[in-house]
């Protein structure tokens, strides 16, 4: 059988940078090309980046995306790397752009993968498989495709897919044991959720076994706004074994040389789908001529990867989330407001892991109602991490309020948390810093917090996590660093000590919520599960407790909605992306 | 031909209450029997309300809907109205909802209408076109019908169609008119757009045409949180003749007497899809027995309503979606700060026709740079329109931070923005106040404005309305009263004085920004057209202030990012619901 040389480039792309993913991929494709490569294949919408949501209806968006793509194929042919076929995705549309983008939604613009070679495209495939649920929105965007691309390499037939076509059954992959290609190239843009190189694996074994051939599969890595890329591109022969596995959230290079079958030379240039499938895909051949020879360099590179605990997993999605978010966005350094309690500490410890000591700046602000370990363990987590420490009391600020106003209650509370926002948000305008928000998952979702006060801020790392979780992670991450033999970054205080506002004389959280113990399970139910109350009761919790619960995210709902001016975002920042209407009447705890 | 009365109920629902929408139509059903009325059609998902958006994938809400309806059906009958053949729209979901909710999103759910008649729903139909664009992502939540149901009503065949369902042509109306009906009614959930009433009718028109029947269109009424529906229910005959057309923004009954063709008695229950038109839909034939006889009483109800002018119509947008915003919420009252300029003067108009003078609170808050013209402009206002009237110096505050703190420059400026936001949250968490952010969409689009200063509060009524606009909105407001014999409420002083941020000594917008009257076109052509650069230029505006104007929206787009946690909603606050990435490198202006 024949070798193929394959190359995968898990890279990092940043949405709308045309010239800098075309940079990406020109440098990549070079290495390929040092280790042999015969073909490389970059992940979805390489040079537009992913997500690109409606800059699909900018019409000039769409000609400057067809137009980088030619471009790239003339550099790289430049560059003397025109004889490797590269395979790039990018944003195309039907006909003249200025036909199809102004077109109703959904008509004319496509989700494509092109070909390049010799300094031209020779080909491209548009996705078929368009998804439409949780983040994606893609039967807005995009027209699918009816056509399998199936190129020729060498003496190999290779098949080309994009990200949800391997999702579903059907379609592309029974396309492609129609067409009896050697492998399948599965390009993708595919976000990182817990635990879901478990499902990514089998589903590979299974698409593989379906098509009756090799696939090889390739992701983003790195933060793009809310989604974070994990990559765990791979190499699954037809019987299911896994040849390569890449590591999760860095850039890397897999090569690997695959026997695949020779290509049945005498098979048509096209074929119409069969009569008992008429729904089914075309098939178009394409060869790419004047392919390069077998190698005959260096062995592959890349191993597999083995999984890692999920603390470990998720403390990497987060700091890239946030290190990425910070750097395409281009703010030099971060700020926040360290507490002394869990949750700053926790997103400090993942600033200086994402950003480094030196670009992060945390600010103890205490009040007439802070402990004093409050500012011993938030100047220990500034001594263990490095980060640049500063203490701005609020006293003055906040009396100077009272004395004009007159205010009681949770009015109070809230201005202490309000003024801190100002503080930090005067810091960010004089220094250039971006506001780290630090409210975890649990806090959100019951409303326990200020608005335009703890609530302040361009990013916050632990928006997606539960308290509970916050407090494994802050374990984790300290073991991790004994194991490692450094310093533990997270004050054992603030993991151990119980959870505090700090707002009003001796205030604790469970003054006014249920243990997170008994919190979290409730809220990942209702929140996470689409539980509703009869469900969560049926899972064995409390009634009482979950009516209490249900009618705290109520309340917690009514109160986002004196800060969402007209935007239907608040619970999304909760919710496993639920777009929620915010004028909404119904109640699950009936009352 | 046969007579049929028919009643077109166009209502304020309420998303998510299940109980008060079924009483609305409950109290409306009672009054169109009162006139006779043998058939009453509600709007799109009457008694969920629309959008209900993720609110689809929650089991608990599709049983609940379910179960509302036959209630209601139920209830209709024990009021003595089960004679009378009602259409009510809801959301339902193939099969048991169990299975059906959990599958992918787009698998199960339905946008629904029902006919309920003698205690029981006797017919559905589901939508068959599914809007996908704007704001309308209907391919997210249902699955489309294939299915025209055609009711029977005493002699009269009625096909029925759901709001998208008239925008496309082919599908319902295509069959409708295979069906050989009298009558296609349209019920709808359509918002409300600048002249989006000048579409309607010929829209309407055209169906007519090609269904070869009268068609009657009721639609919704009221603001659901960023949507506002306008109603603009009417009658058209097959001819383009139009009967009668309801006044817009109110809950209004139409009742009018149509001289139908009998039904084709011999007509088989069910039509397959013509063998020339295979994916055309089928046709289910449900006679609704024992309806009511032909009317004998009063005349109809309705006349034909005039277009007014587009300041009269965005004025009333405005005031609808500010006050069910507010009302739907349960908000008692609402407070702005009032700074004598045109922005907060409008917002403050609409506030009390909206609510009444009794439901606003405006707030002047003076700092050492606000003119004399300010303070006096604001209490102008006040006394014109009788709102609650408050004054606070802000300059305590504002020392007591700078006595603190090392600041200069913007980070000065918008310190003072930020006191008076949170003494407007203040007052909110002490009174119970929504507050109300008064910035123009120019303002917003090109981020002149202060992050948590100025944008703090939940609803901002004119975040839509450019700046130009806002003066046309104000000087029409005014000579309305006028010809009214009103006191304008409005200072005419607010309208003619050059606008100012008052944030340092002597600023006015024009030494940052290009005069409103050339800026707003470029931002109009730019956010609502979707002209790139180059399109911008070719309508003949300046390259150098295009390139200035393009470069101030990126840098807002910058600047919101600080204060947007992972969302990617900011752009949408000025887009024509356009969803931009946040992480976006594109620069229309290339530098």
């Amino acid at each position: 059988m024949p070798t193929l040389r394959l190359a995968l480039a898990q890279v990092n792309t940043t949405v709308g940078d045309l010239s800098g993913n075309a940079e990406l991929v020109r440098r990549w494709t070079r290495t390929a090309a040092d280790a042999g490569a015969q073909l490389v294949a970059f992940p979805e919408m390489t040079l537009t980046g992913y997500p690109v949501e409606d800059l699909v209806f900018r019409e000039s968006f769409v000609t400057a995306s067809r137009a980088a793509m030619h471009q790239l194929a003339t550099d790289l042919a430049a560059d003397g790397l025109g004889e490797v076929p590269v395979l790039v995705g990018y944003l195309d549309a039907d006909g003249p752009p200025a036909d199809s983008v102004r077109s109703v939604a959904g008509k004319g613009p496509r989700n494509a993968l092109a070909v390049l070679h010799t300094g031209r495209v020779v080909a491209t495939y548009f996705k078929h498989h368009l998804p439409n649920y949780g983040v994606f929105d893609e039967d807005r965007y995009f027209t699918p495709g009816d056509t399998l691309t199936v190129i020729r390499v060498g003496e190999v037939d290779v098949a080309l897919t994009i990200c949800e076509d391997i999702w579903q059954a059907g379609g592309p992959f029974t396309a492609a044991r129609r067409a009896g290609v050697g492998l399948v190239v599965s390009v993708n843009g595919s976000p990182y959720e817990l635990n879901k190189d478990d499902v990514r694996l089998p589903l590979v074994r299974r698409r593989a076994a379906e098509a009756g051939a090799a696939v090889a599969y390739v992701n983003l890595v790195g933060g793009q706004d809310e989604l974070v890329f994990d990559g765990d591109s791979m190499i699954v022969t037809p019987d299911g074994t896994l040849l390569t596995r890449a590591p999760r959230f860095i850039e890397q290079l897999v090569v690997h040389d695959l026997e695949l079958p020779a290509a049945d030379v005498a098979r048509p240039a096209t074929e119409e789908p069969p009569a008992d499938d008429p729904a089914g895909m075309r098939i178009a051949r394409i060869p790419v001529t004047g392919a390069l020879p077998a190698p005959a360099g260096p062995p592959a590179i890349g191993t597999i990867e083995k999984p890692v605990t999920d603390e470990a997993e998720i403390w990497q999605a987060l700091v890239v989330g946030l290190r990425d978010y910070v750097n395409k966005n281009g703010f030099p350094s971060v700020v926040l407001g360290l507490s002394g309690g869990i949750d700053s500490a926790v997103v400090a410890a993942i600033a200086v892991d994402a950003l480094g000591p030196d670009r992060v700046v945390g600010v103890s602000m205490p009040s007439q109602h802070s402990s004093e370990h409050s500012r011993s363990d938030a100047a220990d987590l500034a001594e263990r991490t490095g980060l640049d420490y500063r203490v701005e009391p609020i006293q003055p600020m906040v009396d100077s309020f009272l004395a004009n106003l007159s205010l009681a209650g949770v009015a109070v509370e809230n201005l202490q948390a309000r003024v801190r926002g100002v503080l930090l948000m005067a810091l960010s305008n004089q220094e250039g810093h971006l506001v780290l928000t630090t409210g975890n998952k649990s806090e959100l979702a019951v409303g326990y917090s200020t608005l335009y006060g703890d609530s302040v801020g361009g990013f916050n790392p632990i928006k997606d996590v539960w308290k509970t979780l916050v407090w494994k992670l802050a374990r984790w991450r300290n073991e991790d660093a004994t194991r490692r033999g450094e310093q533990p970054p997270i004050p054992e205080n603030s993991i151990g000590k119980p959870p505090s506002a700090e707002l009003s004389p001796g205030q604790l959280d469970s003054d006014t919520l249920p243990e997170y113990s008994e919190l979290d399970p409730i809220l990942i139910g209702y929140v996470d599960g689409d539980l509703g109350r009869d469900g969560l009761i049926a899972t064995g919790h409390d009634p009482a407790v979950v009516d209490r619960v249900l009618r705290m995210v109520d309340l917690a709902e009514y109160k986002r909605r004196q800060s969402a001016p007209g935007t239907k975002t608040s619970i999304k920042a909760f919710g496993r992306d639920r777009r929620l209407p915010i004028t909404n009447r119904w109640r699950e705890h009936g009352s």
